[in-house]
């Protein structure tokens, strides 16, 4: 049976970190796109997508579910409620691909997680999500490190930079751009941005577009 | 036969944009105690390392060349030079590890590759060095994929966040104290780093130390 992947979404006002290079709308379907490649991603790796949204939003190529409560709340809820093993993916993780989750749901431990950039948590695969709550936010890789420990859990730290990359920042895009190979790569192509090289050091410039702030 | 593993490195003034919260001379010491996280990895994998150094520079667990000139010219001198497969690796990755670097010299392919932060180049594996040159700096990672192109290699682009975090500025500090484990990291703690979490958001401290530009 195909291994539920969880992924939060929150479709309204997303990466706002985001506001300096593009519009509220843009970030709306720059954040559908990211969230397109890790569908993709997951099912490529033998999961079942689940969106837990913020707000209404449907899609063709995964299920939904409602919950406007926190991030740690909603998910823990689900994880209490889950029978089977459990994906948590991210949702703003546009590098991934089947071979990355893959690794992660073969694991051999009670669990595996793959850090996110400066002490995030960017994926958790539970083998017995009853076992296991979240506490996202800070350094919750280190955090979710000490619950597992509580737990009894053994714990594989999965070495993907695919998973490893999420993206938050304008920086972030130059990721995007140079390793993306689904939609999200594609969406910031159609924005108009394109890798510019300044001084050696590789960034991102979007042609005919003022920053908005 | 173990594989050579070349490590570029330079003694003298390093990680010049770490010159915020470190002098010169623990620069250089940091410096060092990633590169011995590298050799150790290096030799996990099965490697033999040797530093190709910009200054003379001698330890114990490997063998030294010197060569004052530009990173390009000295590899590819070294490359043109090489008779069995070379592994490239950079001297300030001090997450690396054997399982990471086992991976990339297992490949299949005529050439394994993993990229760094920003659009760097972290590690080529080349099975056949006369076949390739190097061209650092800038896109790198674009332009050595295009090189192999341009030379008929196959590549495998190796998915690992261990060989992908390159440590240059102090941001990149939180990285070694949350997943370093070794040298590396016991350099940043006896300098008095340690994490730091303000809004949120995963930084570093120093303690009783103040920034020196």
């Amino acid at each position: 049976m195909a291994i539920d992947a969880v992924i939060p979404f929150k479709p309204k006002n997303p990466k706002t970190r985001l506001s300096c290079v593009m519009e509220q709308e843009e970030r709306e379907t720059f954040a559908q796109a990211m969230l397109s490649d890790v569908i993709a991603a997951a099912q490529a790796g033998g999961c079942r997508p689940l969106l837990l949204c913020t707000a209404p939003y449907d899609r063709p190529d995964a299920r939904t579910q409602v919950d406007p409560d926190g991030l740690n709340e909603s998910l823990n809820r689900f994880l209490a409620a889950s029978n089977g093993p459990v994906l948590i993916i991210m949702a703003d993780l546009p590098l991934a691909d089947g071979a990355a989750v893959s690794r992660l749901v073969a694991t051999a431990a009670d669990m595996a997680v793959v850090p996110g950039r400066g002490g995030g948590t960017n994926a958790i695969f539970l083998r017995d999500p009853s076992r296991f709550r979240v506490n996202y936010y800070g350094a919750s890789f280190l955090k979710h490190l000490r619950i597992a420990a509580d737990a009894g859990l053994s714990v594989e730290v999965v070495d993907s930079f695919r998973l490893h990359t999420d993206v938050d920042e304008k920086e972030d895009l130059v990721e995007v751009l140079i390793h993306g190979q689904g939609e999200a790569r594609r969406c910031l192509e159609s924005l108009g941005f394109s890798l510019s090289i300044e001084c050696g050091r590789v960034g991102v410039e979007r042609g005919a577009h003022k920053e908005t702030r």
